[in-house]
């Protein structure tokens, strides 16, 4: 096990009519500018119970707030913070809006370049305005972490920052907010967060038992409970353990001490940021693909996984690899989510522009050996076609 | 799943040679109280490798902190602290000295009689000293916690608090601290780690599958990991589970949204109280009694169990939760640690005095349905003899 520190202040107000709780969390007298996106929240009710809960407190609004939110965007919002003298954001939706409000809660008081905050991925925030969030998507975990990816619409740049300042001061997660999503998003939302456990479990097997059973543990969770919640969009139970499984899935806690790859993300932002397709299509795309192309490197630990979550035991080490791949892949499926590039209608001609962007960005030893070169990377899209 | 709220702000610093980064920590021109129990520190290195990190601050100790900490002992720091104007406390041991400092923390600053702290389990606490742990016993969870037990010698009253001004700032975990250990005191770590996660886990079915696999992943890895801990002092993936198990075991986040039980722990304070008997041989000797007497109330996730965490997968539903428990036993046995009121002298004549202390206590509709009446505990420490 590696040496780590495991920090997470972020408090979490989990379950039904939760978002009346908002009074106890707000600082009284705050000036409140609520952040959303393309305004579901005003069809499914959650505007309502949200603008409900904050009378008597002076509240804007900014709206608009993209998936893979945009600095172009985030920066309108900043504006008027420092016009209204803001001082509390409220996050209202799925992780875009979340991470977008991080970026808006640290480039308000940033000395410098708001850009930089990307480029240098929050070396030099020193302060940021708090907020909290109200979640209406499971999918990201952004609503109980310090991180954040925000794209530039002018240059197809995604980037990410982390820093402590930006954890959340609360988060309500009420299941009943996720029941009018359609099923592409909550298909996406699995995939996802299942994803965020496989970059931290998949790579190498170094004595993180701890780690390791409990990102088991979420596997299953979303692999037993993940179907139940996309095919009866009313089912409590199995919405409530999505939402609380997919926070868990990038908290910080089965990540700490173990060895991190994220070259599935690495090599998924640059299909968004130049085709477009969902965040979680792309990684269902590239996952299946990476842990072919690495089956040699990531051997014994696909063997436990294929064993513990896939309860495959029979065969040889490669053959259950291959097998666990395969289950994988059948998943992602399963749950509406495609897995090849060509099902998104993106032939092997993108490949060049894909990692000439890798390139760019510097994306040239991913992964938990640094062995993901763009050779490699290459390979991967190949295999994804 | 039911409603609920997760919060802990407790930052765990975690690995070897960790104990040299308390001056990242502690505020610069604190005036520290170290506080740690019967010497052990002294002999193992720690004490040097703590009062060598604080080189710079103003230091007193206090040491003597007992097992099971008294009231009486404790306010005897708390006149230190007053005396000599202490402003950050620094627990090193293992959970009784934490739980000790988290009411001296609380006591310092308390308006009224100390004692009240206990009696009413933490409600009139506004404020507490900041402090800090070196945890040196993985066990009680105590270091990521905002619980304390502590007991009154004059009266023999074991009485837990909960406040969040006693999460301690930070924890400092470092299981190479641990390798001097006895033997004695790692076999009642797992016992209590694995005792504590039974009293979350071990209750109805009620939808919470992510707290579930959670739960099973920690029994998994004290089953398998907890022997190699015991067997080999040095093997540090072995220790290092254990110690992270044992933090997760009690930090809230299994026990999030979740019934509890706790039955066996308050049946187990009142062995203590009047017998002596180490925290964890109570609890070795109650919770097989408990599961058995409460078999029916608890098949189903007794199944669960069974099958998840054991392996068990013949026989009737009856026989499955039979064998679980006597596999808990076992394992608890295999430890190193008793699991009958016999093994440690006591007869049935003990039987009558603690059915007193528990009515004394008000201890007389335990469990998470409350059916745990006296009548109930006498019949679990009747099949505990």
């Amino acid at each position: 096990m590696q040496n780590f520190q495991f920090f997470n202040p972020t408090k979490i107000i989990f379950g039904k009519g939760q978002i009346a709780s908002l009074p106890n969390e707000i600082p009284k007298g705050s000036r409140v500018l609520v952040t959303f996106g393309g305004g579901s929240i005003k069809k499914n009710g959650v505007y309502t119970q949200v603008m409900n809960a904050l009378q008597g407190y002076e509240v804007s609004e900014f709206g608009g707030i993209e998936p893979n939110p945009t600095y172009e965007t985030l920066m309108l919002a900043v504006d008027i913070v420092k016009a209204e003298g803001i001082d509390f954001l409220l996050a209202v939706g799925g992780g875009s809006v979340i991470d977008g409000t991080k970026f808006i809660a640290a480039a308000a008081v940033y000395e410098g370049e708001p850009w930089e905050i990307l480029t240098r991925h929050g070396a030099g925030i020193r302060e940021a305005l708090p907020f909290g969030s109200v979640l209406t998507l499971p999918a990201t975990g952004s609503e109980m972490n310090m991180g954040s990816v925000v794209t530039r619409q002018a240059t197809k740049d995604k980037l990410a920052f982390l820093h402590p300042a930006v954890f959340p001061r609360f988060s309500i997660l009420d299941p009943e907010t996720t029941y009018t999503l359609p099923p592409r998003q909550i298909g996406n939302g699995i995939v996802d967060a299942f994803t965020h456990i496989m970059e931290q479990y998949m790579t190498v097997r170094t004595g993180t038992d701890v780690q390791d059973r409990l990102s088991e543990g979420l596997l299953l969770s979303l692999i037993h409970e993940g179907p139940k919640a996309l095919k009866d969009p009313q089912n409590y139970e199995a919405r409530a353990t999505l939402m609380w499984a997919a926070t868990l899935a990038l908290n910080g806690l089965i990540g700490a001490g173990v060895p991190q790859d994220w070259a599935t993300h690495m090599v998924g932002h640059e299909i968004t940021a130049l085709h477009g397709l969902d965040h979680a299509q792309t990684l269902a795309i590239v996952l299946p693909a990476m842990l072919t192309v690495r089956l040699k490197e990531k051997s014994p630990k696909l063997v436990q996984y294929a064993e513990r979550v896939w309860g495959i035991t029979s065969g040889t080490d490669e053959e259950k690899a291959l097998a666990s791949i395969q289950k994988t892949r059948e998943f992602f499926e399963s749950v509406g989510v495609k897995t090849h590039l060509s099902d998104y209608n993106l032939s092997p001609d993108s490949i060049p522009g894909l990692l000439k962007q890798l390139q760019r960005h510097q994306m040239i030893s991913l992964g938990e050996n640094q062995s993901v070169t763009l050779e490699v990377s290459q390979r991967v899209l190949e295999a994804s076609i």
